[in-house]
């Protein structure tokens, strides 16, 4: 493979993200090519937080190969940071290799960083150039972007539901109105996400265990449920390994301490009406360097999460089946008029398997 | 372009009979092209009825072009037709030409042809092939081969909804859900129809014309409502311009004179329960010569259409909205099991303006 335009030189640096998919969070997925006259000196991608970005990694992989980077040109998703965290800043780095050029998909939006990064290699008498294939780039780190911009994740609902909009009968039963394909497909934006996010009926009814299985990943996303009235019960799967993070409405200090002695994580955040602040939930979550959450919820707590306003992206499977009188997908409350309907936007549609995946994102 | 393989024969065929889309039922939209040596003598496409067939038109067409077809290959989207209808045989017609090869997509299950259309062709020592490009040219001529191997249409359901499923509003607002894009694309699909079915509630609530407006068609296609109670105004837009078939379940001679002077035609087909008899409905639309059968109805006649078997394909136009508490597709009644659910399989999925158009069909 050879580097010949800007846009190779992302696109390339895009794959290589796309590899740290399920690892970097709550840092970005970033890939990062160095080349010269055509050629890939060194390629890398973000590790697990602590260790090394994907700039460091290529110039790392360049020296292993014993490639000479000095007057080469590199080319990287995001923003090189400026700024010292758990790693030192990327642009000292590139500054020190002695690279001629950085390419820049976008800039980074991170208030530690926000232009910083490349005013830094500019000073160093390196060319820079941001901007290249902007919409890609922005995708891979939605989450990440949501949380530097608005301080809390891309919420991404997912639902599954036969073709009339049903997701489960009279009796509860839901499993399965999808295809284990689209099942399968559902862990992997599971894999991706930093947390899980579901609610007290799911979990009284299903009791999920709300982790990845059918796709591989070192790393498991938290898990969060939506409890107002702490009716958890201390057995419940989703408890199953600790970490796992009830939200209440009201204190319950005998039921928080079976909780916590379970490894959970109680946090009581109660709004005007005796239930969960859900938009006061997304900021802390955002506080707590959740990217993208994966909410896998029913009718009334989807309902509620639609009509506050914390949804950004439906993930919705479609099975190609009619149900007739059953659950359906949101509980929203009748309209007077077609002005009032809630909006979104198609972004994405494609069969999996027999059913049909449509992402759809609020407007 | 030049014809060099039997696929850019029939493919050619295929754009050819399309141009038949809206004009040659009863008849099947039928293409062809006749070719020699890659050059294209002739070609033409099913002329409305009692007027010339494709094969008829592609001789014209390469006799008026002074092509001398003597030893040519003619492609063609249905076997020739073998017997006197309103137009002589086209089979008769090609011996007489002198091709050498005729190739078919298809046989043409109709009785009065099923392979004997080949079989001429064949005793006159002209070389056959049958089978290319089949499903291409069984989906144009889809309502056609459905009334002759089963004696009934092809039943398309069209409805509009939101992504949760939802119709109308409770207080029966539903224009509009969908985009003018999208309701432009199913007059396309109206336009295609032999027939349009509706029922009494939609004549009711919403007075349609039931015919096509937003695509040219020389031809409209004619309009059935189900009226079990013969309760249809005769001043309903749906009977301007005549020949509008009126379905009911009981006879009311009174009313009925009074369509018959509107022009409407009445038709008595109980059931056991005192409702329309929709199989039987679907057989004695096939008798008349009904091959695409295009339904706009509401909730409960969709859903009676579903129950009783009689839908073939469902035409669903999505938009990217929510509704909430609202009226929802299919009047089905609940299930226990989910082994219980109406099953289909995706055919189609397209981005028509935002709304997505999805073509389904019951399994």
């Amino acid at each position: 493979m050879e580097i010949h335009t800007d846009q190779q030189g992302i696109a390339r640096a895009l794959e290589l993200a796309q590899q740290g998919l399920f690892t970097t969070s709550p840092n970005p997925r970033v890939g990062c090519v160095i080349s010269k006259e055509g050629r890939i000196l060194g390629e890398g991608f973000t590790q697990p937080p602590g260790q090394a970005h994907a700039e460091v990694q290529a110039l790392a992989d360049a020296a292993r190969r014993g490639n000479d980077v000095r007057g080469a040109t590199v080319y990287v998703t995001l923003e090189p940071c400026s700024h010292y965290g758990r790693t030192p800043p990327c642009a000292d780095a590139l500054v020190r290799a002695g690279v001629a050029r950085v390419v820049a998909a976008i800039a980074d939006p991170n208030p530690l960083v926000a232009g910083q990064g490349l005013a830094k290699l500019k000073a160093a008498g390196i060319a820079v150039h941001c901007g290249v294939m902007e919409s890609e780039a922005t995708e891979i780190n939605i989450g990440f972007l949501s949380r530097m911009r608005r301080g809390k994740p891309w919420v991404r609902l997912k639902a599954a539901a036969s073709l009339d909009g049903k997701t489960a009968l009279h009796n509860g039963v839901s499993q399965w109105i999808t295809s284990s394909a689209a099942r399968d497909d559902g862990h992997w934006w599971r894999a991706r996400a930093c947390a899980i996010l579901t609610g007290i009926g799911t979990v009284q009814e299903d009791d999920p265990q709300l982790n990845v299985r059918a796709v591989e990943t070192p790393r498991q996303p938290w898990r969060i449920v939506v409890d107002s009235e702490l009716q958890i019960s201390p057995q419940a799967r989703v408890l199953q390994g600790g970490g796992t993070l009830i939200v209440a409405a009201r204190p319950n200090p005998e039921q928080e301490a079976a909780l916590r002695d379970r490894g959970a994580d109680v946090l009581v955040l109660p709004n005007a009406h005796g239930k969960v602040d859900l938009p006061a939930l997304m900021l802390e979550l955002g506080r707590r360097q959740v990217n993208e959450l994966h909410v896998e919820a029913g009718f009334k707590l989807n309902g509620s999460l639609v009509r506050e306003g914390c949804v950004d992206e439906l993930l919705l499977y479609l099975a190609p089946s009619l149900i007739g009188d059953a659950q359906g997908l949101f509980n929203l409350a009748a309209l007077d008029s077609l002005d009032e309907k809630v909006k979104l936007a198609f972004h994405q549609v494609q069969q999996i398997g027999p059913d049909l995946r449509i992402l759809a994102r609020f407007v």
